[in-house]
């Protein structure tokens, strides 16, 4: 069983600050900043396209609560949301991290090289992709 | 009015690739990968706690559409969701990154130095508002 269903499960410990009956967060073990939480709907799966909607809606509802309560104990500046799918996402269990962040926090990302295509040609081909699936 | 909501109101153009009542979603005109979306909620605020859950909603639905189009279009590894809020959010109108991953591509993070706390006090002090802002 992957790690954060052993947390679920309650096999594994973790710091949890909140629970539902879709969802649970807790402390990231390696926090970005202080206050970094992990919020992981109850489901084993890597890809959000796979999770159950009513799922998503409370993780999202969790991390308004979150954003919040970060906002009001630490005298946040702001906050960042991220959720690395498929092949990047650890253990195979979505995770969504939510951290605080300050000005000049030392916080940032690393860019590929290269121009990446952004065109009229690549807008059709997604907006006829996401027709096609509708 | 800022830029994303002269998107909306068709003042300002962009490669728009999908619409509904509650978002738009457009390319972004800097991809870290072709493909790169932003799904952009239609209220201006900085930080998901100011936006109505109905739109969240929509713009968690728009990003499981927008995964699945790109693992069909691109055969992609994974992909990655950001949104930063706050004094982090650009136009200060939120708006939530959605792109491809692929292995070794380059894209990453950079960390803050210095060790952050991850303890059982801090757990206790987030769960502590959580609860108190239920």
């Amino acid at each position: 069983m992957c790690e954060f269903c052993r947390i679920i499960d309650r096999e594994a410990s973790a710091r949890i600050v909140y629970e539902s009956e879709n969802v649970i967060a807790f402390l990231d073990i390696e926090p970005i900043h202080e206050g970094h939480v992990l919020i992981v709907p109850k489901v084993h799966e890597a890809s959000i396209d796979k999770i159950p909607e009513v799922m998503l809606l409370d993780v999202i509802q969790t991390a308004q609560k979150v954003v919040n309560a970060l906002r009001e104990l630490y005298g946040t500046d702001g906050y960042s949301i991220m959720q690395n799918g498929g092949r990047f996402c650890d253990f195979g269990h979505a995770h969504f991290h939510v951290f605080p962040r300050y000005e000049n926090d030392g916080f940032g990302f690393i860019y590929p090289e290269g121009e990446k295509e952004c065109s009229d040609a690549v807008a059709e081909k997604l907006r006829k992709k996401l027709m096609e699936n509708k």
